[in-house]
Order: structure tokens, then sequence, then C-alpha cells
């Protein structure tokens, strides 16, 4: 027997067109992300996937992309539990910028570093700087980061994948997930056990669900890698992700 | 000192603009009621009326309702509970049908005791029809009814309204309850106590917030029949709420 999880990243959203870092800035999604979220719940219904519960972010972008993949799928009644620690990786003070522009003022290589190092975060967002979250109510009280790199999304991710989302797999529910690029780059370097080298090179494309079977006793998945619902799609898209800021 | 409570009912349905009895039957909300759900978040804005926590029905346009306004009221993010028990009164055999034929296929006086009386349902549902529910899966296990008259809506809220929406209430939570004519009618019998004729002559308009404050001593309103954000408005449309069905 295996638990069923379901991972959706977010469809894209206004900033994603625009090019623009957008970390825990609380952007809306754009038309063609409201599209890819209700492709996304109809991709569930056809594969007979039928989530029990939802678990999404605290941003917009993630909980719309749940509510409008749920209605398309006849689920927007399940239960939801949403969570900081599910939040994109916060890009610290590049949050707000233009990826282009980015790349073009530091180059080629510090611009990879900051993207996909494993443990090398940007710099510290300034406190009470236009695109900083440390006044906004929804994290009063959290231990919350100016600045991430994945191993730091990591750490704050897996307590709440072991407290929250580990109990309802172990209930039996399926169980969908619906937050950003990097905290599902996370959860997956989790679950496949791939190092920092690997999860590197995965890039999770945007409203395609991605589907793993977890062993009951080791909770690794039977799947490793997972399995998209649409796998040809999913392998454009990846393409795409891979390309961005060029 | 006092607790916040706001109810607000779903803005205008598809089967509201065709004047259908809809009940238990899971019909989106109509743009004019996608409209009212946004509107109603912004008057929450304007009022300085920040929700903490959300509680729905598990029909979506209750949800659906629910997300827009919280959505306009940048609370989209807040944690949310959902219940069967915050649903629309079930209308039994008469949901589906048209209000108006209705009307004239039993009469005047029939038709205001299924629609205000306080205890007598419309005939039962005939199960595994076309707008039964007795085979969806978001009731599985739960009592659910074939019928209700209000009395029963009163009957099966009111241990959620003390198990889960009072406790939240005592932990100094604004609440926001986003459910149904019938639903709300019921909390407000039960805030208010009023008599059953009094609460048939209480219409609740959609899409506007209905602001109670609580005595924390015996949880009744210190602002009896409490105070709609919109009061012009809320005058209006109660008006036209008495009139379906005319």
């Amino acid at each position: 027997m295996t638990y069923t999880l379901v991972l959706l990243r977010h469809g894209e959203s206004e900033w994603n067109a625009k090019n623009l870092f957008t970390g825990w800035v609380d952007v809306p999604l754009s038309e063609k992300g409201v599209a890819e979220a209700k492709r996304g719940g109809t991709l569930l219904t056809d594969a007979g996937v039928r989530p029990d519960v939802v678990h999404t972010s605290l941003l917009r972008r993630a909980i719309t992309t749940a509510n409008y993949a749920l209605d398309a799928a006849d689920l927007l009644w399940i239960p939801v539990k949403r969570s900081w620690r599910l939040n994109e990786r916060h890009y610290g003070a590049l949050q707000g910028k233009d990826k282009k522009q980015t790349l073009n003022e530091y180059g080629e290589e510090q611009f990879m570093l900051w993207r996909r190092s494993y443990d090398v975060p940007p710099p510290d967002i300034e406190l009470g700087s236009e695109f900083s979250q440390d006044a906004d109510p929804r994290y009063a009280g959290e231990p919350i980061p100016r600045a991430e790199a994945l191993a730091q999304v990591l750490d704050r991710a897996l307590p709440y994948w072991e407290s929250d989302v580990v109990p309802d797999l172990k209930a039996r529910k399926t169980v969908l997930v619906a937050a950003h690029g990097n905290s599902i780059r996370a959860i997956v370097k989790h679950l496949d056990d791939v190092d920092a080298d690997t999860i590197a090179g995965i890039n999770i494309p945007t409203g395609i669900p991605l589907l793993y079977e977890l062993d009951e006793e080791t909770l690794k998945p039977t799947n490793p890698g997972g399995t998209y619902l649409d796998p040809e799609a999913a392998a454009e898209a990846i393409k795409a992700v891979a390309n961005q800021g060029r």
C-alpha cells in the first residue's frame, strides 16, 4: 500500500509574466495562470486523483491556484490548511527586481549562484523597504527570513511537512500541496533524497500536478521523481523554466 | 469588551438569478454574485474589520464568496474551516423547481408555509434523484437531511456554532461566517433570541457583511439585530428578497 501526494506549483503570476523576482511579494495570478490552475484541476479529475485535503502557502498565487484547480475538480469543499512554511523562497534584496537586468548587472556566475546554488542566499532584504514583509500581519510572531537559499527553504518547510502533511498521509488522505517552485523543490529533494547538485537541475513546471506514491513504511516514493499528470506538457515547461532570465 | 462576528450571505448564484429553489444543489455564483462578493470584501476593509478566521459551508457559492471577499480585503491567507452544518436549508423535493411555478402550482398559502414557516419542512427529496446529495462524497458518513424547515437548520447549525465558532470568538478572533440565507437566519435567531414569528419576517441580503458585537460573558449581541456595513443597500436588498417569487 502507498500514500498519495500531489504537488502543484501555482500558475503563472503577474510577475512571472514580467520576469521579476517575486519571492514573498504577494502578486496575483496572470490570466494565463488562472487558466493553468483550472487545467490542473481537470488533470486531477481525468487521472481519477481526488485530494481529501489541501495544504497551501500564505501567498495568493498558490491559494488561488488551489481554489481554481479544486473548483474545476468539484472539490472546493475539502479541508484546507495554510502555512508560511510552504511559501516561495524568500528572494531577499532581489525581490521586485527584473531577472534579466539582475543578470546583466551581476553577471552570469553571481546570478546563477543566487538562482540555483543550494545554500548561498541573496543579500538580506532591508526591513521596512517596499517589498519586505516584516510588517505583514500574516507573519506576525513567526520567525520569518530576510533572504533564503533552497537549504533554508528545506529547513523551514520540513517541520510543517512532519507536523501537518505526514499525519494527513498516514490517515490515508490523498494530500494536495499547492505551493511554489522552490518549496516544492525542497519537498522533492527530501522525498527523492537527491543531493544539492542534482536538485539544482530540477525545475518544476507551473500548473501540472506532480503525483507521488509513497511507501507507507518509509514515506519514500515508489515512483522516484514523481509522475506528472501531463508528462509531455511538463517536459516542454521544464525546458522553458530552465531558460528563464536568458 | 466584546467579540466580533461577521455574517456574510453569498452573492447571487446562477439559480437565484433563475428564481429556482437551490438548497443543497451546488450551483456557482452568477457574475453579479462575484461582484457582490468582491464588494463585501471592500466593505470589510472600509469598515476596518479584519477577520482572523473564516467558516464556510460546503457549497461553492459560499466558499467562492468568502474567497472573493477575502481576496479583496487582502486576507485570502487566513485560516479556513468548513462544515455542512453551515449549508443552506435543504429544500427537499422542491430543489431544482421554479419558485414562481411552485407558487402557482401549490398556491400562496402552501408556498409561504414552505418558504417561511419555522418548522414545516417541504416534502423529502427522493434518494438518487437528480438534485439529491445522498451519494455526494462531501457528506459521506454525515447525518444529512432530506428536507428541512428553519427549525432543523438551527438544530444542525448550533452544534457547529458551539464546537467551532464560539471557541474562535473566545480566543478573541474576529470571525467571518460565509454562508446562506437560512443558515445565517438560524444563527441570527439564536443570537437575538427572536421567536419563530419574528424570524419569519427577517431577510438577509446577499453580499453585505452583517456585524455583531457579542458580550463576552453572555455571547449575546450588544447591537441586537446586528449592523450591516452598508445599511442603505441592505435595506433595499431586504425589500427585494421579501418579494421573491411574486
